[in-house]
């Protein structure tokens, strides 16, 4: 595998691959890998010839007090990870080097990126759409492989694509769970060994709601009402919301219907961590 | 010439080019063509082995009661002159294809939108920097051509290709004038014989402080004085500002050095038409 810092080196290669004629699929990771990353890589490693995975802890979507500090960092394991997983390049840039003095641009995704997260980390989804605007740039793939975990910022990245028409496919790929249902996630490290017990109601709680989708329930309110009794019996998550919506649109819905698809979101904070999940909720009628 | 209005078939288009080795040179445009247009063809042509020149009217650039409405569109002329000067693709999109409904994310340049005609024209180069990101994406061009007229215009875009690393050469190209001085718009056209009679002052202005320059003089009042004076003569106009600024930052400065490229700027209204013009200000010391 092949790591490679500069910006301008990883255009010049993934130009060459292009005019080789190969497909190229990217995974774009702020690093401290986990097996969600890894699954995206080998998904990646299926469908593409050649496959790039950045690791770059993007200092613009993270709040002043947020964890951009503390995020973990662990390079040559993350590099250990990919070439196991027959990544072909690790592409690591320098903060300097992808903002370096003098950079005013940024990418403003409008409505889809003020709710919900957006309410809470104002300015993270500009963050998150300026840094995926950058290495859409700079690794001219075919297609993008983003983990469902993080809903809302997959949507932000699907109309940022779609809007200022980047020629690259955007592939969702399912969350991936640990045995008890926590989704995986680079800030799971955070967790207490209590904080750790209690994160899986999350789950439970979107379980719940997905159970009564199934059977027919169509009336939100009692969706929400379920995920809220599950969350509210853990007292040691602090719940920021728990809502379902559109699925497109992330705007609030009162009823599930067969036409739009609908998605349960939850962000709760295990004591210092903020944990998010969400599930596809399916209304099934008989 | 070819003439493509789908903004797919146009990325398929380029695609294809790139694959065979093909450079392709870039000039956007709003339509209602002029020797300033077809002077950046021309040059487009010598330099690139394929010339591609969009038509748009791009209507997040216009603020309402702006002239968006009636903006010149005079297509089958266009296509004429862009045919006669060896264009190859007219790339002529309708606006329900480059914003579908439901679109929201738009490039933000930051400080250098927002000085001069970003003051005057709030959003303005919002809706430039955008519809230039989106252009960008759909012809993959090697070398994008822009006038030196719309200096700020010039400046706005050179950051976003820089902060957004779109792999793209921007190619700055001198504004083309008529006898009397008067810069080549499409906007020339609103002027009646006693405003286009005006008109020229604005180049005077801008000459006068070049000449000072040239000359030795450093300080910028003085400049500025000069041009104030030439506009002042000419009440058939009305000055918006007239500035000397850092060619690169569009922030005032006191002093022309040696070391800075400085920029002289105006924009007048004749009537209810907005010119305007820009010129290199080069000190020589003796």
């Amino acid at each position: 595998m092949k790591i490679i810092e500069s910006p301008q080196e990883m255009q010049r290669q993934v130009e060459a691959w292009r005019l080789d004629g190969k497909t190229i699929g990217f995974v774009p990771t702020m690093g401290a890998l986990h097996q969600g990353h890894l699954e995206l890589v080998r998904r990646t490693r299926k469908e593409n010839s050649i496959v790039v995975t950045s690791i770059f802890v993007n200092p613009t979507q993270f709040r002043p007090g947020e964890d951009y500090e503390k995020y973990p960092r662990v390079f040559e394991r993350d590099c250990a990870l990919l070439q196991s997983n027959n990544c072909d390049v690790a592409f690591a840039p320098t903060k300097d080097a992808m903002y370096p003095a003098g950079a005013t641009t940024f990418v403003e995704v409008g409505v889809l990126g003020e709710t919900l997260e957006g309410e809470i980390r104002p300015g993270h989804f500009r963050g998150v759409a300026t840094i995926v605007a950058k290495l859409f740039n700079l690794v001219r793939a075919h297609r993008a492989y983003f983990g469902e975990k993080d809903f809302q910022q997959l949507k932000v990245i699907e109309a940022m694509t779609r809007d200022l028409n980047f020629e690259i496919e955007i592939v969702p790929c399912p969350t991936i769970r640990e045995s008890d249902g926590l989704a995986l996630s680079s800030r799971n490290a955070y967790l207490s060994s209590q904080e750790r017990e209690a994160a899986p109601a999350i789950f439970r709680a979107l379980s719940a709601a997905q159970k009564l989708a199934t059977r027919g329930e169509s009336n939100v309110e009692i969706l929400r009402d379920a995920m809220h009794e599950i969350l509210a019996n853990e007292p040691r998550l602090q719940p920021e919301y728990s809502v379902v919506v559109n699925a497109q649109t992330l705007e609030p819905i009162e009823k599930l219907t067969h036409k739009k698809p609908a998605r349960a979101l939850i962000a709760a904070r295990a004591g210092s961590t903020r944990l998010i999940d969400n599930a596809a909720l399916e209304l099934t009628s008989f």
